[in-house]
């Protein structure tokens, strides 16, 4: 069976809990606590299999994969029904790219790492840690936000079914609704959220839902 | 023909400058100016075509498409030969992991943006900004390194062509050796990028060999 070393409120686990659910697929969860012991990530045993000290990780077989978006591209090769990742190639082009502004221009600035470097590194106190945070998560679902008008309305971003931009869209909406950010810049989105919080594979993947849940 | 908009120093436009040289594809280059101006990527202008208001943009007859590795990924999909992205399923998948590594662990910590809130926003000085910089991409590009020990040595990342790993590699050495990181943390990484050094399709996307060099 599928092992996946998640963290219950990691972004990056959570969409790949998402997609494990979407896709059916049966795996289990190996928790991994990002604070508690100075990180179980920067454990020896942990570090063997993942020298990035991050999570998620997904061990298949003898195969161990960091990075969640590798690992979503890993599981549409190896289990390509149903598709997280439908269209021609320019629609293709544009789930990834929204995928990858999530992936690469928003939650990088949100993580554990980072903010504990200014808070402990750089002295920068909890009210300009939370103005940090609500700048970089606002300004990034703002502008998708907007990179959206031109297309028709859907229950999903890009169409009638839930995909790869759900997978990163809902922990990303998680993360913005937790750190106070404005939800009225980005209607839309909010709505696609509110739409999947309905269904039960988004639902098993919550952080609440999980093993290490509140821990 | 392709248009790319482009800053001379800019990580993820010079991913894709050598990408498109690899694939030996002709392009028109377009800078755009990520200091002067306040930013001419936050011009209407730009932000019309591009509402995260970054670089790189492809522009393909009536299509454009921003982040970096959607564009490879397009690129891959449009012309597959040369193969940038090469091997079986557990290759690609670990290529695909080691660009995301530098994606969204390294470079989103360093980019413009980001070290001009520190500075103004956040009042951290030169010093401060410099050890921060060096703190991120030395660990993420140690921990690339620990994580290639298993594998046989070869001229490239991934073996014997080079690809993608190349792509997001040579931009992230060219700016860790401009912010004064220790190069000894990542001997063979270094070995990569140098041998890339050497060649025409890295020689024509470097930094300095763009029409807006230096500006």
């Amino acid at each position: 069976m599928l092992k996946l070393y998640s963290y219950w409120r990691s972004s990056a686990s959570y969409r790949v809990r998402i997609a494990l659910n979407l896709k059916g697929l049966a795996y289990e969860i190996v928790p991994v606590h990002l604070v508690r012991e100075g990180g179980q990530q920067f454990s020896d045993a942990y570090r063997a299999l993942n020298p990035q000290s991050r999570v998620p990780l997904l061990v298949d077989g003898d195969f161990a994969l960091n990075q969640s978006l590798a690992i979503l591209e890993y599981l549409e090769a190896l289990h390509p029904q149903p598709a997280l990742l439908a269209g021609d190639v320019r629609t293709q082009a544009r789930i990834r790219a929204f995928c990858q502004t999530i992936n690469a221009d928003i939650q990088p600035l949100q993580n554990t790492g980072v903010l504990k470097y200014l808070g402990e590194t750089l002295q920068v106190d909890e009210q300009a840690r939370a103005a940090w945070l609500r700048h970089w998560i606002t300004r990034g679902l703002a502008a998708l936000e907007d990179g959206l008008r031109a297309m028709p309305d859907a229950p999903f971003v890009f169409g009638e079914t839930a995909g790869w931009a759900e997978c990163l869209l809902v922990p990303q909406i998680y993360a913005a609704t937790r750190f106070g950010c404005d939800a009225a810049r980005y209607p839309r989105l909010s709505r696609v959220a509110a739409h999947c919080a309905s269904l039960p594979a988004f639902q098993r993947a919550h952080p609440d839902a999980q093993p290490d849940a509140g821990g």
